[in-house]
């Protein structure tokens, strides 16, 4: 393990934040550590760095539980012997934070799912984690065909949709946030961001369509 | 599945978004979304609110790959069956994205670290999922004692620390992140973040202490 | 006996003491001679040559009443034939001079501390005075484990603070003190001096924890 | 145990050093941290709030290893099962840190030799701990007699002088001290601070007498 210092732009950026946001919001973050966090709502979201849920929903500290992995895949509910990352966040949400709203969020341009259509996961390796990663989507990829007049980045595109529908699909498996989501108590939402002009589409809930919201 | 509508509070934040950042960072922004994102460091962080690396670090839009799961755990190398979502990001991280910096940050008043020093997981069910993702830590709260001259917040910090080099002994496991580290390519760091106080504390990569870096 | 000189630093530190702080502070040291000492703390501390209390507390003649003692430890009471220098120290302040507050003050890289920690007491002789002394700490060294994700460091400052702590319960075993505690006549307090930063954390008397003070 | 604020003046006081003493000798504070204390003298003085050794000797960080109890008594070398505060560190500075020099340093107005010296230890109790630690003394207040036509003050300040030649004599007891001071690589020194006048006596190594030294 070599020796190494910390990256000198964090620490930047960490003494920044000391000096602006801390500084002005010194009392709500001392509450909310004392306190607790009560978060009213859980982003699944991807790792990608121009899509923090942070920013796009101008969210300060205490605002949003979030989850951030590749393509923002939940897989179903699997209670083995397994170590499921995504399911013990949601668990925790829901259980231990009783949490009233879950957004899945997918984005524009995403680097999974265009690893999800393309043949090989270049320049991954096969057998890689990765590519069983995106398994999780099945054969929806297969399913939006070759055709060659959906241009690719349409292709990328409604892959990016049908697989946040694929999210809250498997989201409901889960028994408890089928049953708070009957009982009115839990609400689940698709949401997609355009990297590229900075909107948000928000999805239908009755159509599953994504749509610009009104405001 | 019930109609709804999308969480006001999230519409108005993401108003706040375009009219601020989006509008003042606009060409930037279209410039990432176009040539893709070529962040130089992944963080792997908690899900908790008050802990958003893109806060603590006072970044903006290409400049985190973030990965957040409870407690900030990562697994040792498992090339199975399984789908690692973590290691699928590690990997797209490192392989696909070049990333010459990981940073695993943990945080104080970590509710994952809190239910593994637990003796029951309440609020949670026996074998849930938190109870197994945290198992990963395997008999390292054990090994830390019921010391009833050690508070509890000092059990939790002291944990919230071992936890974190932890992850990092396990980010080694993975052969091309171990190589690339051995190459000079690759940092791998860790890092604290006080929730109340703000204060970053960064792992001393020589000794594993915490310690609060002068800039 | 062999015939020498008085050191010279002392003799040149006690004229710069005649010079400075003696000509400023003239009257008030008279008085306080003439008509007594009436400190209203007792500071136990650690005889280590970078932790004097009257330089971190920046205390003047007559504020402070101050034991100092390897690792600043209080046995339980034992009121035996045995000659009891601390016991004695904290009999004298209590019920001789009436004072009002009793600190037990740990420190950063104590070398006590450390003695107990290891094995073996090197490089000091078994069965030597050091390592009896310290066993005044039972099997507290042993609770914390050997925990090889904790650090060494880690290991020290955790028993640094489980020390104080173990000192306190034990000053709670002097009838007097366990008296005029509960009457609202005298408190007991903890603290932990930084050698390094010079910081000093107090303990919280609820909670046992030890935290930075704000003024 | 009732909660409550660490003391005000301790605050005030440490927050002077931070902005005085710690703001000037930084480095050299922090160098003293992580390199170790290397203290070439050992003080063994008076728990008494007038006669801090540091303040006597104008001494800062690093310089002093300084024991502190009542009256500063040594006691005979005892290595049986008990645990011996001030013998243990004794043992350390000499084993341990390699000291040069040990001063025995008693003050004028001691009120454990005034308690050595009454009849009976008022207010304190009779089979406490003061009288059980002066009675260290074993019967040399009773040589003294109760010469009517030595004053109380004379009896007093004769008392604090032999106990220091008493300490000196126990301290010759341990078998390093010896060997090292017959080779000449320690030193042993006798000293008496006025806490009126702040003069220093030193003791003379031939002769016993306390002389004011010439600088």
């Amino acid at each position: 393990m070599p020796m190494h210092r910390f990256p000198d732009h964090l620490l930047k950026g960490h003494a920044n934040f000391m000096a602006g946001r801390y500084a002005r919001e010194k009392d709500r973050i001392r509450d909310l550590a004392s306190e607790g966090q009560k978060p009213s709502t859980m982003i699944i979201a991807c790792c990608d760095s121009r899509a923090a849920p942070e920013m796009i929903f101008d969210a300060g500290p205490g605002e949003l539980f979030v989850l951030r992995n590749v393509a923002n895949l939940v897989p179903t509910y699997q209670p083995d012997a397994g170590q499921h990352g995504t399911s013990a966040a949601i668990e925790f949400a829901v259980k231990a934070l009783g949490i009233a709203n879950i957004v899945v969020m997918g984005h524009g341009r995403c680097g999974g799912i265009k690893a999800a259509l393309d043949a090989k996961f270049s320049p991954l390796d096969e057998g890689d984690f990765i590519g069983k990663w995106m398994s999780m989507l099945g054969d929806l990829p297969e399913q939006l065909g070759q055709n060659t007049l959906l241009t690719d980045g349409e292709r990328q595109r409604a892959m990016e949709r049908i697989s946040i529908r694929n999210s809250i699909r498997n989201l409901r498996t889960f028994p408890y946030v089928a049953e708070l989501e009957a009982a009115g108590n839990l609400q689940v939402h698709g949401a997609w961001f355009d990297i590229s002009t900075g909107e948000l589409w928000v999805m239908d809930s009755d159509s599953g369509d994504f749509v610009r919201p009104e405001i």
